[in-house]
């Protein structure tokens, strides 16, 4: 397979579910092919065909998710509504990603170093446009006077960082509703970026 | 060794360093206590009076990083400040700790789930102390009306959440020093609870 495919079989996309639920409860390093195989009742013979190592899975676990967070994140960016209106549907869109896909995103998010370099590097590219988009959307607003922010770098850092930690921790006692909690953190971003209380 | 106490002996504490570096590059899952021993040159039945088995090698990092982590956030934390100057203070000494002790700090932060329930519920406890120390602060800054913030769970989830995703990706190109990243934080940390700006 490519680097620049997705498989999208059903019979993958299955595989690659049961894979991410394992590798989320266990971590990558201690889980086996053979084990994933078995939680779907297949033999490890019949996964071959559709992944053939490990790392293949969480390479196509990983830019599958990576690449849906970005087309969500983006989707909820209306370039003509103000820079507050931008940044706020953009942090609810990618908190919300990592809070209802939290295995998915915990394993994207902290398997990275189990990629090989080159898968690593297909992947770093999506990062960095999803890290693009908050800092368009900062930099538009600095323009505009509607944020006042000295480093657009550390405002975007914080406000990626944030969303990221989600899939670690997520659903706690306090907040467990992805929504709820995406509400907060858009207010917490405002804030960040110097956004007047509205 | 009973779960209050760490074990201190000058070989407890190498073995423990060396474990720290290769669960945070290989992760807990895919490391083996036979392979920590050969980092040291040691014989497994070595390090067997030490630590008996992998998660004991966990607990024992994990209950020393958190303390360490909780002592250097409490010590920077001069309750005759103002909420402010605590606030910057502790934020500080949270941010700076998982950006200098980073493979420590990831250790600790993301193998949580494989300590036993009992060790998972001393670790807790830690955990909980230190949230305490920004909880406490963020609601004295409420009533001295130097912070408005609604939601002093968030803001305090917010914080901790930032100081720990540091031990994530530190460093980057972009932030590699400690100190300048830890006074970006406690500049957007007090924004995030409304300080008026300095």
């Amino acid at each position: 397979m490519s680097v620049d495919e997705v498989s999208t079989s059903k019979a993958a996309a299955r595989i690659r579910s049961a894979a991410i639920e394992i590798f989320a409860a266990k971590g990558y390093g201690a889980t086996s092919t053979r084990e994933i195989a078995a939680s779907l009742d297949l033999s490890p013979g019949a996964m071959y065909p559709h992944y053939k190592t490990k790392e293949s899975l969480l390479f196509d676990a990983s830019l599958d998710g990576h690449r849906r967070a970005l087309a969500e994140t983006k989707q909820a960016d209306i370039e003509t509504d103000t820079p507050p209106v931008r940044l706020a549907s953009t942090v609810r869109a990618y908190v919300q990603f990592h809070a209802r896909h939290h295995a998915l995103a915990r394993v994207i998010q902290y398997e990275l170093r189990s990629l090989t370099p080159e898968h690593f590097r297909t992947i770093a590219a999506v990062r960095r446009n999803t890290s693009k988009v908050f800092t368009d959307i900062i930099g538009a607003g600095v323009v505009t006077k509607d944020f006042s922010i000295a480093d657009t770098d550390a405002a975007t850092l914080a406000i990626t960082s944030l969303g990221i930690d989600v899939s670690r921790w997520f659903p706690s006692k306090s907040f467990s509703d992805p929504d709820v909690l995406a509400s907060r953190y858009v207010e917490l971003a405002l804030r960040m970026v110097g956004a007047p209380p509205s």
